[in-house]
This record gives C-alpha cells, structure tokens and sequence, in this order.
C-alpha cells in the first residue's frame, strides 16, 4: 500500500478508528503514545480464557463465532491494548483446500493427509472465495459490534511459506525437511501450491475486510528456516501477490520470526509495517529497513520476570524507537502459555506511560 | 589470536599438518582446494556407527577412549574430509561440575539436578584441570595416533552460554525461560555461573591441544536465543575470557546458529574462524566480519535431496567464498539422522572438485 492508499475509505472504518494511535502508526503518522497489542493477547496464560477452553476444544473456540468474538474481546478489554486481533487460527484454511486437520489435545495441529509431491498438490481444492470460512467472517463482524469503536480489529492468515510447510510436514517441525525437499527437488510443484495458497489467502484476507476488520496480518511465523536466496526464488514473489491484492486502504502487518537476515527481501514482499523479533536491535533494523512501519521487538520470555524488569526492557525498545513515527509495541513472538498476567499487564502499562508525556527523557 | 601467534609451534603440529588445507585456510592462507568437514560427521546418518551404537550407550561410546576413536577416525576417513573432529559431547563438563547427566534413550540429554538460583550455582564444583574428562584427552591421543597424518584434528567444547543454559534448562529447551529468567533476574548469578563454566572450559580445551587437537571449536549452538544487546552484555565477555586463553598458536572455531544479528559480536569475542549457517548469504557475511576466516553455510537439510541438488547449492556457496582465502566448507548445523550417505558423499567430492582446477569458472 503507498501512503495515498492507506487514507482511502475502507470498510467499517470510523473516524474514530482511522484516527487510533495503532491505525496511525500503521500509516506512519505522529500518536500521542505508542500503540501496543501483543501477539496470542487472547491465549492460554489467561485464567479467563482457560475457563473458555476447557469448556471447548481449539477448534471448536475458532468455529463459534461468540466464543471466538468472547475471547477476542475480553482481552483486549482486559490488557487495555490498541488493538484487537480476531480469535482464530493460521491453518484453517487448510480445511476447505481439502485437508484433515486435527488439534490433538498438548500435541499442536496435524495435518492427516500431508502434501509431500506433485501429486498431493494436484488434488487441493482451489478456494477463492474462502466461504467455508464465514465462520470468521461472522466473529469478525460480532467482535467489531461488541469492541470499543476506538479499538482497530486486525484480521490475519498464516503467509505462503508458513501455510505451505504446515501442509507438506503434516505439524509442526524443527527442521522442515519435507517442506524443503519438495522445495528444492520439484520447484514446479512447489510454485504450483504456493499459488494455489496465496490464491486462497488473498480471498480469505479480503472477505475479513468485508467483515470488518481494519489491518490484516500475514504470519510468516517459520520463515526464518530459510536462507535469503531461498526467501527470494521460492518466498517472495507469493507472499508479493498476496500483499498487492488485499483491498486498497488496509494496513498489511507482515511478521516472521529469525528474519535477522531476510528483514530487507520482507520489505521488498510488501507490508505497511514489518514485524521484528526480539533477535535484533530495532534501530538497526528499522534503519535498514527504511520507510515503513515497525511492529514487535520485545522477548516474550521477558515476561517471566516481574515487572521493573519489563519496565526496563520496553524502555529499552521505545528509546530505540524515540522520534520515528511509525511504531508498534509487540512481543517478538506471541505471549507463551505460562506468561503471568501480572506482567502483561505491566508491559501494556509501562508502554502507554513511558511512551507518553515525554516521560521518556523525563525518567532516565 | 593474531595471525602471528597462529604460526606458533602447538603440540603434535608436523609440518604436515601445519600446511593441510584446513589448518592453512585458519590462518587465512591460500589453499590448493578448499578444506571441507561437516559437523556431526561421525553420527547416526551413517550405518557403521550405528552399529557401534547398537552396541554402546552414547555416553559409553563418549568414556570410551577406542570407541570415540574408532567412529572419529571411520568417519572421516570414510568420507575424504580434511579435518576429523574427536567424537564426544559439549555436556561432558557437566559432570565434574557436579550435575547429573543422562541420554535417555530417543529423548535427548537431561540434568536430573539443574541450576535455577545462586544457590545452585553456588554448589557447582570448581573445574580446574578437568582432569575427570581423562577419557577425552585419551580419545584424541589414540585417534591423533590412527588419523592419516595430514588430517588436523578439532576438539571442542559448548561455549559458555549453551553449556549454562542446558545446565539451568535441565535439557533441550524451546524458549529458554528459566536461562533467560535467571539471567534477567540475577545477573550476579548469571555471571558467577558463566565464569565457572568457562574456566572449566579453558583447562577442558587446553588438556585437548595438549592430547593434540590441532584446533578447537566452541559450539554456541544456542546462542541465537539472545538479542545483540542481551549477548553484549551476558555473553560476550565469558566467550572471550575462554578464546583468549586457549594455547597460543591453536585456531579457535566459534560456532552458532540463529545467529545473523550476532556476527560481528561473535568476532568481537574472538575465533580465527566464525560459523555461518545457512540463514545468511556467506558474502554478506563474511564482508560484515571482516578479517576472519569462516566456515559453514551449507543448509543440513539440502542433503536430503540428491547429488545434483547438492552439487548446485555446495557451488553456490563457493562462488560467494571464491578469491577470498579463509573459507573452511561446513555445514550451517550438524548433520541430520536421516540424512542419505551418498548425498553427504556428494557434498564432500562437489566441494573439492569445483573449488580446485579453477573449475568454478570453467564449469559457469
């Protein structure tokens, strides 16, 4: 999105949310505080969203729309954040392209039919509309009645890369053996799903926008598997075409985790603002990344301490970030299940004041 | 060191040895053809030693002095590299420092009494000569005795960071919540720790020049957990305290993955050679580092592909290192269990047919 798109009429888009700090961030303009929203805010570490959960299984949470809206709301609410993300999940999508997908209780998704060739590629289903999906849609539209009219909604789907190697491993993976193999043996069948994928993400994303949601995130969450010139030839021209058509005027969040060396190529993809993680400086960073927003930073497991030494470590990240608009506070990666609430709290907090009333150079 | 204490005599270095490829290219000299091992090169990819494993426990095959020797020596020979490296494990030390050290069987290490507070630390024993670790130095000694001899053999040991967060983390770990909580939250206890642990490491690596290891690696495998600011100031001066005292005249290898926002800290702390993975373009990185030499790069996982496959990549990776001496071919991490033989064999024959003859230009 250029600046000039960014100011165009989006769906639902209030005054009062054009003007939120975060959708200001988002376009790079002057906030009176740093916005802030922390990836998995709706998750495990909360005693109240535990509740939830042990009433519903995972995908059962995802697939009703007032339980997904539920827990969307409330914590943002309860952490007094910028920014609500929508309760759902990156692989739902592989349902309607025609995968069994299982979240078998402790054990992370599974995927029970595994794309591993040419083959398995050609019996996905093309989904363009992603309909099967309404279910988002209408947490979407629930979340965006029931959350304070300041407080932007962010839609999300998982990138390219990250869908594609969920479906070829079949879950989680520590070193992508599959995902790559395919990668770099059969560079037609690879290209062919990535398509397929960003095919499907572009309607997905979009039709979250109809709903009402005002930024949409692309979670690239395992793309730090890869080299920069793998990232190049097998990623970006993807995770490209699925940035340049979501609808004109809504921020795209583009976040990854271990891109110390891809943060340039992720900027090239396209994106309003780019997600680091907690592996680099984010002056460094951002100054090589140029003209574009900047999401995240903060160590998640900074959180298992006590709140001085949050305190101490957002200070850090802010001062980094001191006089450069376009500015999110984030985690690196999303809030871990044993996260103290205390801390959370504290970290939104310490945010908001310090970032505040130049409290900044007034407290050193 | 300097590249003059680098020509210093070291025990057991020939004159056949002091001009191998390997040892030349630490020094940052020209070489006929570029020196190649891979790390993990004796291990469960390759079935002779899983028929000594058959019949050993891994840390029998560690205290075992002919059987660490056995598996070092085949390796290594078995696949034509120019360097072995002795056969044993970074959490060797844990046990003269007093912890409780298992391989379960499928299951990875695990400390049955690790370090969470001062008062574990505290308790751990004072590593002076690690004179327990006798059956490594005898290892090395009999494999210095059964290697050819112009191949250098490495010793090494973890770097102060992965041996202290295993210790705390009690094993394997994901998110490194109680290291980086202790480190956090006291960091007098996090610097008593890591003082202990590397002094125990400089009289480990220090008895294994004297046994004759040519060379030593420091493998700080996990390093790539931390930030640059959280590395400067609870790692880097521990790794240095280690390099710098290792026996003048011996290269130092200096090891890590995850780590594309550390390198130039990583140099700053010292090694004549600097580990790449796979996560960087070796040319960027090795114009970030400097006057150094440099090793790995090649992704671990592209070896499960085939020859062709490996060929391209290992080629790639040569023409980014090409004019420039200094370059010890490696992979970015160890080698996989499920890695094919033949494509390891592949990697090793491709690596110095093309970076011998000037065939990388003629074969364009």
């Amino acid at each position: 999105m250029s600046e000039t798109t960014l100011t165009a009429k989006t769906p639902a888009l209030t005054e009062e949310l054009r003007e939120s700090p975060f959708m200001r961030a988002c376009r790079r303009e002057p906030v009176p505080y740093t916005p802030v929203w922390l990836m998995r805010q709706a998750g495990r570490y909360m005693p109240e969203y535990r509740e939830v959960r042990a009433r519903h299984t995972f995908l059962e949470m995802c697939k009703k729309p007032e339980v997904a809206s539920e827990v969307t709301v409330y914590a943002a609410h309860r952490l007094n954040v910028d920014a609500a993300i929508i309760f759902a999940d990156i692989l739902l999508i592989l349902e309607p392209m025609g995968l069994d997908l299982e979240f078998a209780k402790g054990e992370g998704p599974a995927i029970h039919n595994p794309v591993r060739d040419a083959r398995d590629v050609g019996r996905l289903r093309e989904v363009e509309d992603a309909g099967a999906l309404e279910y988002v849609y209408e947490a979407i539209r629930i979340t965006r009645r029931e959350l304070r009219p300041h407080i932007p909604l962010i839609g999300f789907a998982g990138a390219p890369f990250t869908v594609a190697s969920y479906m070829i491993e079949g879950g989680g993976s520590k070193n992508y053996v599959h995902a790559k193999r395919l990668m770099y043996t059969d560079a037609g069948a690879w290209h062919a799903l990535m398509s397929l994928i960003s095919r499907a993400l572009v309607g997905y994303l979009n039709a979250q926008v109809a709903a009402g949601a005002q930024a949409v995130q692309l979670f690239d969450s395992w793309v730090g598997a890869l080299g920069p010139d793998d990232y190049r030839e097998f990623v970006l021209p993807h995770t490209r075409s699925v940035i340049e058509r979501i609808t004109p005027g809504v921020p795209v969040l583009h976040f990854g985790t271990g891109t110390a060396a891809l943060l340039e190529l992720m900027r090239e993809a396209g994106g309003d603002v780019i997600g680091l993680d907690w592996r680099v400086r984010l002056d460094e960073a951002w100054a090589r990344l140029g003209d574009v927003a900047v999401m995240g930073n903060f160590d998640s497991v900074a959180l298992f301490t006590n709140p001085e030494v949050v305190r101490r470590r957002a200070r850090q990240i802010l001062e980094q970030a001191a006089g450069r608009p376009g500015h999110i506070f984030n985690l690196g990666h999303g809030i871990l299940p044993e996260t103290p609430v205390e801390n959370v709290l504290a970290l939104v907090e310490a945010v908001h004041e310090l970032s505040s009333n130049k409290s900044l150079e007034s407290e050193v």
